[in-house]
C-alpha cells in the first residue's frame, strides 16, 4: 500500500459526540450561552480532536520546512535563493520572527531541511534532504515519485515523533525562496482557479516580476497537464519538497488525532493538498490568519476554514499558526478552569 | 478647573517621532519590510505611547468596572439585576472568563464596585460605590453631576496608580445588567445613529424585549435632549457609573502615556465617551475584537479603530481585551527580540 493510503486508511474525522457534549459543558460555564462564540467553537474542536470533553492543555510544536526551488532560478523572488538556507540557520539561531512568536505561544519550533541547494549541519536543523531544490517544474516534475514518497513519509513520521513526546498541536510552517510560484501554481491546478488570480507578489515583487511567475506557472501547467482529481501527481509535478513535507505531516497528524494550526498562503496550500488526499483530514484543520497573498482567500475557501484574523501579513514561517495557537490555548483553558453557574453561585436565565 | 478639562489639558498624542523611528527598525529585522502588518504597526503604536523604540514589554492590567442600571428594572436584559452582583464575587474568586483570559495574557483582574444593588465587602473588590445603581434614565439623568465627577476622578486616580506601579496597558472591562441599553443611548446620541441601529439583543433577549429597549431608549432621548457636542451632560444623562468610571481610565491612562485595549460595545463606548471629552486621547487606544452587539461597529468606526478579530462574541468583561493583550504582547516582542540582516547574515533585498 502506498504511503498516502496507508494515511488516508488511518485517519477518521474528529469524535463529533465529544463536540456536543463540549458544547454542553461550556453553557454551564458562568456566561451566557455561545457569548464566546468562536473560542468556543475552537474549544470544542479540540475537544473532538483530542476524544474527550476534558482534553489536555494544548501542547504546541510548529514545525518549519525550508527547501529550494528549481523555478526560483527562473527570477521570481525578491530575494536570491541562498536567503533559504540564510534563514534556516536564523531559525536555528533563534532571532526570526517565528522564534519570537513560537515562544510567545510555548511552542517548540522544529526546523527541517527538505533540501535547500547546500547541505547544512548546524545544532537545530534537523536533515531530512531530498535533494538540492526541486526541479524547475517549467521543464520537469518538481519532484520525482521517490522524491514525493519520502516527504510524505518525513512528515507523517515526524507528526508520529511529536505524538510520542507529548505534542497535541502542531503549526505548519515553511521558508522557500520561490515557494508561492509552486504554492500559486498548485492552487490553480488543485481548484480550478485563473492564474491570475491565484498568483500574488510574495515576498514584495512588481508588477513586471508577477507578470513572469504568471508565465512560468502557466508554462508548467501546460508541460504537465495536473488533474485536480489527482493529487499526488500534482503535487510531483508542481511541487516544494517543503509542501509535499507539510502535506504529510497534516496527514500524519490527523492520523495521530493532533490539531494542525494553518498558517499563510504556503502551508494551507499544503493543508489543500492532503485534504484532497484524504479528505477526513479536514477536521483536524484550524484556521489561523487570512494573508495578503492573492490566493490564500481561496485556498481557505476550498478548506472551509474561516480565517481568525487578518492582520496583512505575508511572512509565512508558521508566524500566523503561533499567534492563532495562542487563542487556541485560550479557549481550551475557557473549557477547563471557568467555574459553572452552579458553582460561583450566578444565576442562569438559561440563554 | 473641572477633572475632564485637567485631564484634557494633560493629554498629548503618542510621540509620531518614535513611531517613524520604530518602523525603521522593524526594516532592519530578517523579515520582508512590512511583512508582519499590523503586528508591526502595533509595535509603532506601542512604541510611541511609551515614547522609546525601545520599550519595555508590556505590563497589563484588565480593569472591570461593574455597576447596576436603574433602566434594568424596566426588563431590558435577559438575567435579573443581581447578577452583576453575582458575577463580581465570581470575578473576585477567579471563575469568570476574564479570570481565564486575563491569566492566560499574563494580566491582572482589577476589579471594581462603582454602584452596585448592595455593597459588595469581599477581599479583591474594591469599593468606588457611587450610589446602588443608576436612576432610571427615562425618568432623570443616570448620574449627577457630582457622581459623574466622582466616575471620573476615580477612573482616573486608578490610572494614575497602575502607572506608579509599573502597569503600561490597561485594558476596559465592565459588567452591569442592563449596560448595552446605557451603551445604546450613548451611541444614538454621540453619533446621531438611529436607536434601532444601535440597539442590539445585549445578553441574549428577544425581539420583543429589544423592541421596548428600542422604545426606553428613545423615551431618554426625548427625555434629555442629548448633544454631541455636550460628552459630559451626555454621559451623566444616559449614564453608567461603570462607563463613566471606565472613560475616567481611558482619560487618564492618555495623561499617563499607557496603552488602552478596547473590549466589546460598552468599553468601547465609553472610550468614545473619553475620546469626544479629550479628542488627543484616541491614539492611545488598541482595538481588539468587533462583538455581535449591532451597535460596535458604529462606535469603532467612529474611533477609527479596525477591529483585530471577529470572534463572534458578546460577553464584555474585557474578555476580547485580555485576547488583544496577547498579540501586542507579541508585536513587541517582534520589536524586541528579532535579529537584523546584518546580525543573522541574511541577504537583504532591500524590499
Amino acid at each position: 500500500m502506498s504511503i498516502a493510503a496507508e494515511l488516508r486508511a488511518r485517519i477518521t474525522p474528529p469524535n463529533a459526540l465529544v463536540a456536543l457534549r463540549t458544547q454542553r459543558k461550556l453553557d454551564l460555564k458562568t456566561k451566557p450561552r455561545r457569548s464566546l462564540g468562536r473560542l468556543e467553537d475552537l474549544a470544542c474542536q479540540y475537544a473532538a480532536i483530542s476524544g474527550s470533553e476534558s482534553p489536555e492543555l494544548p501542547r504546541k510544536a510548529i514545525v518549519v520546512m525550508g527547501a529550494d526551488h528549481g523555478v526560483a532560478a527562473r527570477g521570481v523572488s525578491a530575494y536570491p535563493q541562498e536567503v533559504t538556507a540564510q534563514m534556516l540557520l536564523n531559525f536555528a539561531a533563534g532571532g526570526a520572527a517565528i522564534n519570537v512568536l513560537a515562544r510567545h505561544a510555548d511552542a517548540r519550533v522544529i526546523v527541517l531541511d527538505m533540501g535547500v541547494l547546500e547541505p547544512l549541519t548546524v545544532d537545530g536543523i534537523e536533515s531530512a534532504r531530498l535533494g538540492p531544490g526541486t526541479a524547475d517544474f517549467t521543464q520537469a516534475p518538481a519532484l520525482t515519485e521517490q522524491q514525493l514518497t519520502a516527504a510524505l513519509t518525513t512528515g507523517s513520521q515526524l507528526a508520529r515523533r511529536l505524538r510520542a513526546e507529548g505534542v497535541t498541536v502542531v503549526g505548519l510552517g515553511e521558508m522557500g525562496i520561490g515557494n508561492t510560484t509552486s504554492a500559486s501554481a498548485l492552487t490553480a491546478a488543485l481548484t480550478g482557479s485563473a492564474v491570475e488570480e491565484v498568483t500574488g507578489l510574495g515576498t514584495g515583487i512588481d508588477e513586471a516580476a508577477r507578470a513572469r511567475k504568471v508565465a512560468l506557472i502557466r508554462e508548467a501547467l501546460a508541460l504537465h497537464q495536473p488533474s485536480a482529481n489527482d493529487p499526488l501527481r500534482t503535487l510531483a509535478c508542481l511541487g516544494g519538497f517543503e509542501i509535499a513535507g507539510l502535506a504529510g505531516l497534516v496527514l500524519g497528524a490527523a492520523a495521530e488525532r493532533m490539531a494542525v494550526v494553518l498558517d499563510g498562503f504556503i502551508a494551507s496550500v499544503a493543508a489543500l493538498c492532503a485534504v484532497r488526499i484524504a479528505p477526513e483530514a479536514q477536521g483536524y484543520l484550524v484556521p489561523s490568519h487570512r494573508s495578503v497573498e492573492a490566493g490564500h482567500r481561496i485556498v481557505l475557501r476550498e478548506l472551509g476554514a474561516v480565517p481568525m484574523f487578518d492582520f496583512e501579513m505575508r511572512l509565512g514561517e508558521g508566524s500566523g499558526a503561533a499567534l492563532a495557537m495562542g487563542v487556541l490555548d485560550a479557549a481550551v483553558k475557557v473549557l477547563l478552569e471557568m467555574a459553572t453557574f452552579e458553582a460561583a453561585g450566578v444565576t442562569d436565565s438559561g440563554r
